[in-house]
């Protein structure tokens, strides 16, 4: 077990890892090998070996790796072997499909509160959610201890989203909206926006 | 000009910095320099100034780079200083959202056709669009010379969708559902899923 700080890239390609073992399960598999993992990541075997490595030893030369033990073992280092619990800030298009999406289960995470400050949507239901209004995000976040929120709110009110959710304690925050934020050391930002992904595509286009 | 090929994970940061610039301009400026873009993405500023250095001299020492002048040119290398019509598949919670999104426009993107397979859905309007009948897909994205599309279905069906795009003459594909899917030589395909986001921030918590 290498005691160094493993580097954030290696950490972010876990996930995908982690997916396509899942993926596996589904399809009642048991066994696996890099070379398989490759090809459906598109990430080199050896990238993915080296990869593995640095968090120990899961695969045996000439019999891969069982795909049961090697995602217990991710969802253990990925700290998503329990449930986190989320708050949603923003209830409109994209945060009701947030809300409303099945994929969260099964994987880390549930949803279990959602604001926004539109007086025409606090109270209102989305699923099984009642929208919250956004002056309690401190009281009601701080009351079930949440660490990990989605700012799903315009571009404009994202940084201040982001300062009540810092100040409420959340420490992971997944932004929707398509502006940086700024946010103290110890907490975590992830920036999901379509359109950066669209444009790495294009380049390749004519 | 640098002839051999860009590293992808270079261009993949391209649409990065064209966002923090976009954004900048929005704030009346008119000046950056590779520090503060390092500020804004957490990327190290050397970094940014070898990944533009791949594609020629944007920035005079001591200056900076021009914001609107460089924006230009990110937008002439990733292709986005046109607009590229898409289609969505899939007319559910998370393809209505992207339907109903506003922040493709003016990023090189416009939604022009939704599909679903599902009776309920087909025929009825979200946003400005009609939903059409999946098995409409060929002719209809054939006709329009669509080239980028998202696919938004339950992931059992992500698949066979993929390979109805490629037929269709999709070269790019924004993946919403969290399965791996394969395509042939010179078509793209790229993920969105937020829980890998999530999976990647929860290793650093407690």
């Amino acid at each position: 077990m290498d005691e160094k700080p493993i580097p954030d890239i290696v950490v972010g390609r876990l996930p995908l890892y982690l997916r396509a073992l899942r993926h596996m399960i589904s399809e009642g598999r048991q066994l696996t090998s890099s070379q398989e993992l490759a090809e459906r990541l598109g990430i080199s075997a050896a990238q993915i070996r080296k990869d593995l490595s640095h968090f120990g030893e899961f695969g045996k030369q000439g019999t891969g790796y069982n795909i049961d033990f090697l995602a217990e073992q991710l969802e253990r280092i990925l700290k998503v072997d329990r449930v986190w619990n989320m708050a949603v800030i923003g209830a409109g298009d994209i945060g009701s499909a947030v809300a409303r999406y099945q994929g969260f289960a099964n994987r880390g995470f549930k949803i279990t509160l959602i604001f926004d400050n539109d007086p025409e949507k606090i109270g209102r239901r989305i699923g099984p959610f009642t929208v919250h209004n956004m002056d309690q995000i401190g009281t009601l976040i701080k009351a079930e201890n949440i660490k990990v929120a989605m700012i799903a709110v315009p571009t404009a009110y994202a940084q201040e989203v982001a300062d009540q959710l810092v100040s409420a304690g959340i420490k992971a925050i997944l932004n929707y909206a398509p502006l940086n934020i700024n946010v103290p050391s110890g907490v975590w930002v992830e920036y999901t926006d379509p359109v950066t992904h669209l444009q790495h595509m294009t380049y390749y286009l004519d």
